[in-house]
């Protein structure tokens, strides 16, 4: 970085204007090879492997989807990508280029929209992902909308493939999140590795086509909670779900936390998303790669219970409720 | 439209939910051949012709980029949905697929996000795209924040392809929209005509691949401001843009709100965005087709004059300042 675009950092958004703005936080790396035309121009061109583009967008807003006392503006943008790059995981892809929309208050220091930017793109260089454009633009709060193409070596894996007698698995670390989010809404700090689990989630980005060459007759990935995650599937596929309880590890910081807060561990596991866990189903013959987890069993019926039982916890978060 | 879907339209936001929004907002529609995977999984699924994908993306925000006392939802759609679209055919191509992320409070009544997402459908449908998918979630404000995906026959034209000798030309309307935002901004609502350019503008959408068949050099849509986007042009191209002011037909309109307002009808169109008038460079050997204007030369040196004199006027909105 040049010496004065990083004194320029200094300033405030209103400081600097849109269109320095843009200059400071448009990635300075040189793009990845399918990127034909990255940011600058009306839109980017990017290859597209198969002719077929997976597409997806999120939209965060301040105060529901982050707090800034709760998150840096490196870790807001990680967590920004990481759950766009994961709903592409989540088909059975890999990412490859990203938009982001960004609205903030002309007071948020030029810093943050430096680190975001940042964040987003440390994020998706992970998976050989690239920023490639987007728009800044003025709001009362900060506004990230990521979007993301992706592609796919085959058909994607689709939540309405699941049926009756297949397996359903689970790859990465499942209320790990969900766990961190209560301790940071009781106003703590620690235990750390929650905490850092909330602000800065580790999807399985290679479980997603891991489950696609496996053959996975369903997936997704758990952002809203594991059991109103696996309900998606069960409502799309037209099956029930059974999850074991005694399938789940309760890791030691999960209890530790479910003890001081009063709650059951394993609510943290049902119940919270965010870590965005690869969810799949795949048929009775095959067999689990070592990054999966069996869960649980496809039934026929509807809904998703767990231990036999429906679930009556909370199904995970609405917006709006 | 089923009855009870229509009768859950009275209600606001939050008395539906987020999922029961999202049901009343995905398109109804059948999806178009291209969209292999339309709304409701992971992430859409759409054909890409040459495997090689436009993309890009834009955020409005409520009060700076649209008011909804100046504008119907449905409007607010066209429009969102025009500039990404118009963003696709600046490169010489055609918009196959949108994605949208909608923020808003909790009290906006479900009908106006009903109607926005209409705005939306119907102006992608003007150019055979459809919408694949989104987000819905609360907001202080309305955020509408919509991105796309498009194709192009062969290499997208670029801003920075403009040579000296180059001819400059225009297609499609100028300074109508500008005016009607100037027309508003004073409080009055007529003329009509010009009111409604700015609420819905009618890009040009086949001059952009018209353009890049014709071999255009260079190629961008007027959406900060003539001069501010001949600008954008010169700057990549590395070039002088020299514009004719009698080029310019100045529309009866035009001329009436610059006699009520008094301001010069020049400012509306060398200053005025929103229109998405398409500007393209092209060689001089090329013969412009009729929906092309002559509107100036490409010169050696930089910067944009305007009958030979650097532009005094405003250059076009900058966010932040």
């Amino acid at each position: 970085m040049s010496e004065s675009r990083s004194s320029i950092r200094h300033g405030t958004l209103a400081e600097l204007g849109e269109f320095a703005i843009i200059d400071l936080v448009t990635p300075t790396a040189p793009a990845p090879a399918g990127v034909r035309v990255g940011p600058g121009d009306d839109t980017a061109e990017v290859e597209v492997r198969n002719g077929r583009a997976l597409f997806s967008t999120d939209i965060l807003v301040e105060n529901r989807h982050f707090r800034r006392d709760w998150s840096s503006a490196y870790d807001v943008g990680r967590r920004a990508a990481a759950a766009n790059m994961a709903d592409i995981a989540a088909m059975g892809g890999t990412a490859t280029a990203l938009t982001v929309g960004f609205a903030a208050p002309g007071d948020l220091p030029a810093q943050w929209a430096c680190d975001l930017a940042s964040g987003i793109a440390d994020e998706a260089a992970l998976v050989g992902a690239a920023v490639v454009g987007g728009d800044v633009t003025s709001a009362e709060h900060v506004i990230v909308s990521v979007s993301v193409l992706g592609t796919c070596e085959g058909d994607p894996v689709l939540r309405s493939g699941a049926r009756p007698g297949d397996v359903v698995a689970a790859a990465g670390r499942i209320g790990w999140a969900g766990a961190g989010y209560h301790v940071l809404a009781r106003g703590f700090r620690s235990p750390r590795v929650l905490v850092e689990a909330y602000r800065r989630p580790e999807p399985d980005y290679e479980a997603g086509p891991d489950a696609a060459a496996a053959g996975a007759s369903a997936l997704i990935d758990a952002c809203d909670g594991l059991v109103a995650d696996l309900g998606h599937i069960a409502s799309s596929s037209g099956v029930a779900i059974d999850v074991r309880t005694d399938a789940f590890e309760v890791a030691e910081p999960l209890q530790a936390v479910g003890a001081a807060l009063g709650v059951d561990p394993l609510t943290f596991i049902l119940s919270g998303g965010d870590d965005h866990t690869m969810l799949a189903t795949f048929g009775p013959e095959v067999v689990l790669g070592e990054r999966w987890r069996r869960i649980g069993t496809v039934a026929t019926g509807e809904g998703v219970r767990v231990d036999g039982e429906p679930y009556q916890g909370e199904a995970g978060h609405q917006h709006f409720r």
